[in-house]
């Protein structure tokens, strides 16, 4: 069985996800706020593309806030942003999350030929990995990336994911699988450190968005897989 | 000014390439081999996409000879195969070598929207870095790939141009530039070692091809950069 890699949601490759777990990861800072939303007791979280499918969504869904960004910042009239740290149990317990944000939601609406399709950050990491294992399938591992490019953040993420899971396994790795993890362990001593050379997160900086980072970079602090299933998320 | 890069054929990008100067890369073997006949004095390279386009190329120029492969192997009929070491001083002195290989002919075919391209491997990664500082545009650097795949050889010979390219010149780097310097550079001091995780190193190595990798994998010891005008290749 194997490992792809997908570095950006235009790479989705049909052949390669086609029947797989797919791992979507954008964790700064989608999929970091969608993991930490349910850890802290959403009960949902529906991820959609643009800001009026969200206000349509809200029709749907009982007691639901409106969470995402664009630009990196909260979108208007919305109830939140896209920092996790905003997605406290106080905020968000028993209520579900519409999301809609840049890169991420659209790298976890783009990948319906997957058989499971799991939420990935360096959060829950080991736990995604297991999650992914135990399916027995092929396992594709997608990157959101940023405004269509490669990001050093993501693919560091897919890093940590790739190594977790050949410690429960193996798998036969591509290139660019074996890359990610290559990168992932030559720099997790100082994890934090080098996802800071990552252009998205010196963006987020400049915008004052750049606290998260201490908080996306911890690795393996929670153990639930949000599973997406028919457009809408929950812990699997 | 930046430096982009385009892990894959498929992967160039207009926005980043029009103006640019171009590095296109396919060290195992196409531009190695495009290096190294050009090193020991062929008059020309003409890059073609198809076995038929070779064939009818050889009416155009006196002298030339047919080389390439198809997965790997000498194409039926062809003069020459792939690997850098048949394109001796003896053989390819003074004559016009017509060129089809997988993936790297189609690279250069497709960067015609750069101001200049020029071949790059390692054996001349530092002679490509300084021509491509001496235009003083943006550079963006074009790994061929493999069928369609990100390789890890490609990309570490990139790292290896930026490393370069940024000793003589401060350059914006995208993520994925950082991230190929970076790989190149933790890996320095072993790179043959590294390269034979490239999978396309391991198909190489099982028909046979693999004696290659220790030439393509010599750094700077030549100094020539071969240019491509008008489907034509030349010393620059």
């Amino acid at each position: 069985m194997k490992i792809s890699l997908m570095p950006r949601v235009e790479d989705i490759n049909i052949n390669d996800i086609a029947g797989s777990s797919a791992v979507v990861i954008d964790m700064l800072r989608a999929t970091s706020v969608i993991v930490t939303a349910l850890y802290n007791g959403a009960e949902h979280v529906v991820p959609v593309l643009t800001t009026d499918e969200a206000k349509n969504a809200i029709y749907r869904f009982r007691n639901a806030v409106l969470g995402g960004e664009r630009k990196g910042l909260k979108i208007e009239g919305f109830d939140a942003g896209n920092s996790p740290l905003e997605y406290t149990r106080e905020f968000i317990q028993g209520r579900t999350l519409i999301i809609t944000t840049s890169n991420g939601t659209r790298a976890i609406n783009n990948c319906n030929e997957a058989k499971n399709i799991y939420i990935g950050s360096m959060l829950n990491g080991k736990a995604a990995a297991l999650k992914a294992v135990e399916n027995g399938t092929d396992i594709s591992i997608v990157c959101a990336g940023t405004q269509g490019r490669f990001s050093l953040d993501d693919f560091t993420c897919a890093g940590l994911i790739i190594d977790e899971i050949l410690k429960m396994k193996d798998y036969e790795l591509s290139d660019i699988s074996f890359l990610a993890r290559h990168t992932y362990t030559q720099n997790e001593e100082n994890i934090e450190g080098f996802i800071k050379n990552a252009s998205h997160y010196k963006y987020l900086c400049s915008i004052g968005q750049g606290e998260d980072i201490k908080y996306c970079c911890s690795r393996n602090i929670i153990d639930i897989v949000p599973t997406c299933k028919e457009g809408i998320i929950s812990i699997g």
